[in-house]
């Protein structure tokens, strides 16, 4: 852990910037993917970070995705809209399509947005944060290249399509529920894989289908396996919640579903069909006081948390916490500290400084 | 299993109304309870149907349940409401929330409603059901008793806080997600300890908040383990979803919550406090043609079925199933051979024949 770097946020919040207007990003545009991809690290999410900023720029040097879309509402009603992202960074679409959602919940009461022809958007906990100070309750879900097995089957059919959303509290923080509906991170596996550790039972399934606790096992042609692990523990529950994310972002919008979303890495295999234009997101936005008085909501998710914090611990932890805590507390500590870097992502970034011309901090 | 005894949905679901009926339910309204109660025996999920009528019965006695609530319209914008259920039946007023939501999806493209004052609703399946002959993607959530123990908690904080949402297909039959956000039911918990079985690991705590396999560990005081059961497998993630939905039935309507949500049977504990008002529900209804084609939607819903029948399939597996395929099977068998009741149920049926005078078919 000695070889670790920390490096302030602005610093690599200003780097991105850099390297993101090199591919003619416009500055607004590039900003805003700046902020998306540093909360990633601020918040401890690291594999959404900085460490994939040297595949957003493989894609755009390949001209695999648009500097410089025209992201459009295709149809719409009062309270609902597709977007058509125009093939951008999903860290510009995103933020765009999000904010349809919320100008439509701001005069319709909700707004629930579905966008296709798309790419990787970061985390979604961000785009649920983003209606916290505005009273209103934000939804983030996203589909992506798949990586996870449907219970009973023996290979990659869906992504790990998180589900997000945020709830404004009054004096105690807000709960923020950003989870990936598989049963363990692929970042995790890997780990495992690089420090030569075996994986707990119920992460993953080998390319035969059965379960496996070598990393090498899921890495080589496995799967992940969906929240719920097995039957028994009802992994079926988070196969449904998979395939329910994958419709609301890809099978209403138009985009890429389920094994046919397009891979984000250029190593990755390309889908044997296209059923859809690039991958797909969902977003929700609706005004709290649609339904309630917002200090009222307020005062009682502070009495939830409080509620909550208090709960009887198990043995040998210090008891539940709130979702959102421990994203929250890294964010403060990186704040002050910076953001620690492991060397291969330091690699990558000297490698995208030297593509991109533009200067990483020594 | 001999002594199983079968009777056919509509004699079951006669008597189901006249016993409303006898409470001074209306006609209609009783009718609607008898449709979401029976929807529960015909799909399988047994412990939400007839079996439950006893209980309805004791409410309705004991004046705890109005059985002739006036539903009222507490707060609303164009796409969103709060509904106060006036403490009804929740299988009365669950549809009439239900249906405002679906009434504003036609209106304003989305409609979203948050239940306060109500009671146990049935299925959420059902709901979410409501919106397949419509062109409508139909959610529904609800909060029930504490019966889940937050992850690291020692503890019951949590129903079973179940979420549904269904889509159509064109010739295929439509996925229909309806799960509890739990890692096993406590019907299953139950069954175990009536066989004298063990139950397997991650699905519950004891009181003390242990990892527990015996069923009576549960039942005395222990807890059920959120979806994901334990930190290695992402029981926070279940804990996470069990809390999303609490809010957005509970928080959002001014209902109780939490550990302060009222029990539905009568010998469950009262809580030490209250919160708001009954328990809660959440029910949302999106037009699809909000989005796209419906036409479009449902060929690429047949298509995401078909391809997701042909998974590989794990080994001493047939391979992944749809959501809402088990429940669809049991209704066709249970359609043609009758609901199988245990003598348990069939006992409970003959009680509420005693105390209503309505006659339970011989």
């Amino acid at each position: 852990m000695n070889d670790l770097r920390r490096l302030p946020d602005r610093v690599l919040h200003d780097f991105c910037v850099g390297v993101f207007r090199s591919f003619g990003v416009p500055e607004t545009d590039a900003r805003t993917a700046a902020d998306v991809l540093i909360a990633a690290d601020l918040r401890g999410i690291d594999s959404h970070g900085v460490a994939r900023l040297h595949t957003y720029v493989d894609m755009l040097t390949l001209g695999r995705i648009n500097p410089t879309p025209r992201v459009t509402i295709v149809r719409e009603t009062a309270s609902t809209a597709t977007v058509d992202g125009d093939n951008g960074l999903g860290l510009v679409v995103g933020p765009q399509a999000n904010r349809i959602a919320m100008e439509k919940a701001m005069s319709a009461g909700s707004g629930w947005v579905s966008v296709r022809n798309t790419n990787h958007y970061g985390i979604a906990g961000w785009y649920a944060m983003q209606g916290l100070e505005h009273n209103l309750i934000n939804w983030a879900m996203t589909n992506s290249t798949k990586l996870v097995a449907p219970l009973w089957g023996a290979e990659r059919m869906l992504g790990t399509n998180p589900i997000a959303i945020a709830f404004p509290g009054r004096e105690e923080p807000p709960i923020v529920v950003d989870l990936a509906t598989c049963a363990a991170a692929y970042g995790k596996v890997e780990i495992a894989n690089r420090t030569g550790k075996s994986i707990p039972e119920g992460w993953a399934v080998d390319r035969d289908g059965r379960m496996t606790t070598d990393p090498q096992g899921m890495i080589q042609g496995g799967a992940l396996l969906p929240l719920g692990s097995d039957r028994e523990r009802s992994g079926h529950k988070g196969y449904a919640l998979g395939m329910m994310v994958d419709v609301l972002c890809a099978v209403l919008s138009g985009a890429n579903w389920g094994p046919f979303t397009p891979p984000f890495a250029l190593r990755q295999e390309i889908p044997a069909r296209s059923v859809g234009k690039g991958i797909g997101h969902f977003f929700g936005s609706m005004r709290i006081d649609g339904f309630i008085d917002p200090d009222e909501f307020r005062a009682q998710i502070d009495d939830v948390v409080r509620t909550f914090r208090k709960t009887k611990p198990a043995p040998g932890t210090s008891g539940p916490i709130i979702p959102g805590d421990p994203e929250r507390e890294a964010e403060h500590e990186r704040r002050a500290a910076g953001i620690p870097l492991v060397p291969a992502v330091v690699a990558d970034l000297v490698d995208v400084a030297r593509i991109t011309g533009v200067p990483f901090p020594d």
